[in-house]
């Protein structure tokens, strides 16, 4: 079968986030919405770390992997990017700083204690597919980038008007990211409209991206399933209360 | 049993080096003390490429299982070093400007493909073990880089003196090295004696380091065994020809 023609391979792939990307997720709209407690917006906070925390490692998976120096090159400012310095920066720690402008600690959200079983399986799914799959599907999972700047938008906007922890720096994450994702999205989309050559593998790097968009539905599906009415906490999970510093300006939301 | 006192253990560590540590084999000997042929220089060159190639993926493995954030910013600078950045710099790269000044092709060198399978199974081996080993001991298997400033400064010396095409633009690897390894070595000892905290750990980096002195080892026995009399280059090794451009300036040791 002859492979599809570059344009329509595109169109394929972006119509895969127009269905299945996670700013279709209720949870998305009722954080953005304002319609969010602070507990519901602290166990996204909680959970989503996790997610942060693992992408350099999955990033690392992939230069493990890589046995051409320039595309390792080009690939490692993913790393810097989110882990930071040695003494500063860093998406990891720009999220801990919105961990502690929801009225977390941040030690507490470091440690990852009280992650969902839901948020770590798919989050690990994530890194392992990375790890094992060949480079072509590594890269096309990784253009949930496409559709990142909307929901980021979206999020800045949606938190500032409705909740009173949110300000410049405790969003700087998001706006970081509107500024690094447009580098990494137009690099991973010509690896993959250059490198998926055959109907075939075409067809593999759809299914990748689509796997993407499960890793993070499911995310939000975890939190919507413990944190939203009506709530089912697993054992484990993060309770409400640890690690929370209450303060007067944890309001603007229903609590 | 009761751990080694940190000391003791230092010591046995080091000791690892002075008896098994690659400086102690003929080839090394030979290259330094100027008896090797052209074609022997070039056959290392080869073939030392593939370890220096895999060093950064190594270091990916190690960060794509490490999960403090911390520890991934200090390993990190490991990759850097070696890659260098998009447009120039990194080990990789002087290594391919030695390949130059021996008068080979660099982008035959970085093709790999006349590496000796010898080669290729010691370093492999070697990215393997870091993947899946304890943290401990993948950190364990990186302090030959105790053993390597003396190695370098030998190699200076000794190729400067015995070669026509040895200066300082061909040598600029090693003597970038012997100011990388130091920061490295310096972490990589300070966290083998904070986490073997029990003899069975210490008895663990104790074979992981000598593990990697066979990795080490293996790759002079392959050039050794293919490129010294009486010479048996394997089908698909490097043939003495390849990716060479002959000029007056090669000489200097026996051809």
């Amino acid at each position: 079968m002859t492979a599809q023609p570059r344009e329509t391979f595109e169109a394929r792939l972006r119509a895969i986030g127009e269905t299945r990307y996670h700013d279709k997720h209720p949870f998305h709209s009722m954080l953005h919405g304002g319609q969010c407690t602070m507990t519901q917006v602290r166990a996204w906070v909680v959970n989503r770390y996790y997610y942060q925390s693992r992408i350099p490692m999955k990033d690392a998976a992939f230069l493990s992997r890589c046995t051409d120096p320039d595309l390792r090159r080009a690939w490692r400012s993913r790393i810097e990017d989110h882990d930071g310095g040695v003494a500063e920066g860093g998406g990891i720690r720009r999220w801990l700083k919105l961990a502690e402008a929801v009225g977390l600690d941040p030690v507490y959200v470091a440690s990852t204690e009280g992650v969902l079983p839901a948020t770590r399986f798919a989050v690990d799914a994530y890194v392992a597919f990375v790890r094992e799959k060949p480079m072509l599907e590594a890269v096309a999972a990784s253009l949930t980038e496409l559709f990142a700047p909307k929901i980021h938008s979206q999020r800045i906007a949606g938190l500032l008007e409705h909740y009173a922890f949110a300000d410049d720096a405790a969003l700087s994450y998001f706006r970081t990211r509107l500024n690094e994702a447009p580098k990494d999205v137009a690099f991973g989309l010509a690896y993959v409209l250059d490198h998926a050559d055959t109907l075939e593998k075409q067809d593999a790097a759809a299914a990748a991206l689509t796997f993407k968009t499960d890793v993070l539905w499911s995310q939000l599906d975890a939190l919507h399933s413990a944190y939203v009415t009506p709530a089912r906490i697993p054992p484990g999970g993060w309770d409400g209360e640890t690690g929370v510093r209450e303060s007067a300006q944890y309001q603007g939301a229903a609590q």
